[in-house]
C-alpha cells in the first residue's frame, strides 16, 4: 500500500515535471518576424527535447527499481523525495541553458549549472538504489543477486558520467547537450539496463491489485 | 500492471497538458479598457478552445487504443514518450497562434507552426499504432482483424489531413484555426472512429483490478 | 473501467486548476514596500480563495452526480470535457479579477467576466445532469426519483442563480466577488444537495476495485 | 471509496503544488554575467529546498493520518480543503521570500509572510486533526489511545512552534528560513511521529484494493 502509493505520488511529479518544461521555452519576442524568432529558439527547443527524454527514461527507471522492492521504510521515502527534488528542479536549468544557448550569452555557465544538476540527480539515484539494495535492505528475494551488481555498477558509474558532462560543459555548450541527449538514448538502448528490467516488462508479476 | 501505469502516467501528462493551456492567453495590458483589452484576445480563447478539444479527443483515442492492446514491450513505451513529447508541446503554439492573430502580426507563421506540431503528433499517433498493429504484435486477440484495417487507415489518413493542413496555413491562418477547430469535431463525431471505439465504451472489460 | 478512467482524469484536471490558482497572484512589485505591496494584493488573495473554493465544492459535486451514474457514454464523456474546459479557463479570470480590484481599473468589466466563466460553467453543470438524468438515461436504478427531481432542480437554479451574478457584476465588483463566495459555502452547507450526497458520503458502494 | 479519492485528490494536489516551487525561483537577468547571477539566486534555491521538504514531510503526514481513519465525513472533506489551500499557496510566499533575500529589501516581511502562511497551514492540520480524534470521531478502531494523546499534542504543539517563527521571522529573516527548514528536518525524524507512524509504514494493512 505505502509502495503503491510512493510510486504513485512519484508518477505525479514525473508526469508536471515533464509538462511544466514547455513553460521554459521563451515566447517569442518578434512577431513582426515571428518565423526567424521561432527559428532562433531551437536551442530551447532541443533543451527541452533532451530534458523530456531525461525524465522520461528516469520514469521508466523509476519503475523498474520500484518493481524490485519488497517494501518501503522511512528513509527510503526520504531518499525518494531528495531525488524528486532535483527531478522538479529539471526544468529551470534547462530553461536558462536554451536561453543562454539562444543569446549566444553565459552558454559555458548554464551548460555547466545543466549538468551540476543531473550529477546531483544521478547522485541520488545511485544513493537511492544502494540504500536499497545494501545487503538487500528492501529486495525482492526473487531478484537475482546477480542483477542487483549489475544494477549498483550502473547506478555508480551513471553518477561518474554524468560528473564528467561538467567537464564537457566547459569544453562545449552544444556538445554537452548533445551528450546529455545521447546518454538518454543509451539508457534507453543499454543492453545491461534492458536486461535488469526485461523481467519486470514481460512478466506479469503480482500486485496487490491482482488478487489472483 | 506496466500497462495500467503507462496508461495512468499518460493520463497524467494529458490532464496537465490540457490544464497548462490557461497560461498561454496572454494578461490583458490596458485595464482602464478592460472589456476592450479582453475582447481582443478571442483568438487566444478560440485557439485554447481549439487545442483543448485537440487534447481531449486525443486523450479519449489514447484510451482506446491502450483498451485494444493485450500487452506493451519497451519499444512501444518509448513512441508513446515521443506521443506525450508533441502533446506537451501543444501549449507553446497554441500561445503563439493566438497571440500572432491579435497582434495581427506574424499570423502565418504561427499558423504554419502550429499545424507542423499537430502534424508531428499525428504521425507520432500513426507510429504508436503501426507498431502495435503491425502483424498484431500488441493487439489483443480479440479485436476484429476487419477494426484493425480500418483503424490504420484512420491513422495513416489523419496524419495526410494534418500534413495538409500546413497547406491551409499559408492561405488563411482563421481558416487553418477553424479547420483544426473542425477536426477535432470530425474526430469526436465520426463513425468509423466511434464504431472502432464501440465496443470498449459500452462493454464491461475485464481488467486487472476486476477480479470477477 | 471507463467511468473510473474518466473521474480520474477528472480529478486531475480539477487538482491541477486548483493548483494553478496561485499563479494567478500577480508578483509584488515594490520590495522595498514589500509589506505594503503584499496588503494591496488582498483582492488578488480573496479572488483565489473564493475560486478555490468554487473549484473545491465542483469537484465534491463531481464525485457525487458521479456516483449515481451507472455507466457513462460517448455524449457524456464529450460533455463532461465541455465541463472541463470551463473549469480548466477559470484561472485566468480568477487572475483578471483580483488585478482589476487592486488596481481599481476595469473591476466591473473584470467582476462580469468572472461571472460570466461561472454561468458557463453552470450551464455545462446542467446540461452534464439534464443529460444523464433525463428518462434517467445514465442513473443508476438505486438512484432514487425524488432525488433526481431535487437534484434536476438544484442544477437548473443553479444555472439561474449564476447568470444572476452577471447582473450583481454591474451594481458593485466587490459584492460580486462575495456572493459567489457565499454560493460556494451554500453549495457546502445546503441541506438539499447534502441530502442529495448522503447516501455516497456514509454509505460503502461497491466499486470495481472491490470484490467483495 | 470516498476516503480513496479525496486521498487521491490530496496527493495529486501536493505533487503538483511541490512541482510548481520550482516556477517561483527567478529568471536570471544578466546572461553576460550568468555565473553570478544564478549564484544570486541562492536564497530562492534555499526557499526552493524548504518549501519542498516541508510539503514533502506532509505529504507523509497526510498518508499517515488518513491511514488511521476509519471512515470520512463531508466536514472533514471541507477541512481537508482548507488545508490544501494553504498547501497550494505555499509557491507564492516562498518566492517573495527568496526574491526579498536576493535583493536585500523586504526581507522581514517576507519572512513574516512566509511564516504566516506556514501558521496558517499548521492550524489547518490542527483543526484536521482535533475534528477527526476528537472523542474518535473517525479513527479507525485499531489506533491506540496512547497514540491520539501523542498525535494530538504533537499538533497543537506544532500550531504552536510555528506561530513562533514571526516572531523569529522579526529577528532574522534568515534565521527564519533556517529554522523552517530544521523543523522540516525534525518533523522526519522526530522520534515521536516516527513512532505514531510505525504502524501504517512496516505492517501491510488491508485496503480495499487488497482482497485477501
Amino acid at each position: 500500500m505505502t509502495k503503491s502509493r510512493v510510486e504513485t505520488f512519484s508518477d505525479g511529479v514525473f508526469a508536471i515535471a515533464i509538462t511544466l518544461l514547455v513553460l521554459t521555452i521563451a515566447q517569442p519576442g518578434d512577431y513582426l518576424h515571428l518565423g526567424n524568432s521561432l527559428a532562433r529558439r531551437w536551442p530551447s527547443l532541443a533543451a527541452y527535447l533532451v530534458s523530456f527524454a531525461v525524465i522520461a527514461i528516469m520514469w521508466v527507471n523509476h519503475h523498474t527499481v520500484f518493481g524490485h522492492l519488497d517494501r518501503l521504510d522511512r528513509n527510503f521515502v526520504y531518499l525518494n523525495m531528495v531525488l524528486l527534488a532535483t527531478v522538479v528542479f529539471i526544468p529551470y536549468p534547462t530553461g536558462v541553458f536554451g536561453e543562454a544557448l539562444r543569446r549566444g550569452l553565459g552558454t559555458r555557465e548554464a551548460a555547466v549549472f545543466y549538468s551540476a544538476t543531473m550529477t546531483l540527480n544521478a547522485f541520488a539515484w545511485a544513493a537511492l538504489w544502494l540504500y536499497a539494495a545494501n545487503r538487500r535492505r528492501l529486495l525482492a528475494p526473487a531478484f537475482p543477486e546477480e542483477q542487483r551488481r549489475i544494477s549498483t555498477l550502473l547506478f555508480t558509474a551513471g553518477a561518474a558520467v554524468y560528473a564528467a558532462t561538467i567537464a564537457i560543459a566547459y569544453a562545449s555548450a552544444y556538445a554537452c547537450l548533445a551528450f546529455h541527449g545521447a546518454l538518454a538514448v543509451y539508457y534507453a538502448l543499454d543492453p545491461l539496463s534492458r536486461r535488469a528490467t526485461a523481467t519486470q516488462m514481460s512478466d506479469a508479476e503480482p500486485t496487490p491489485e491482482q488478487p489472483g
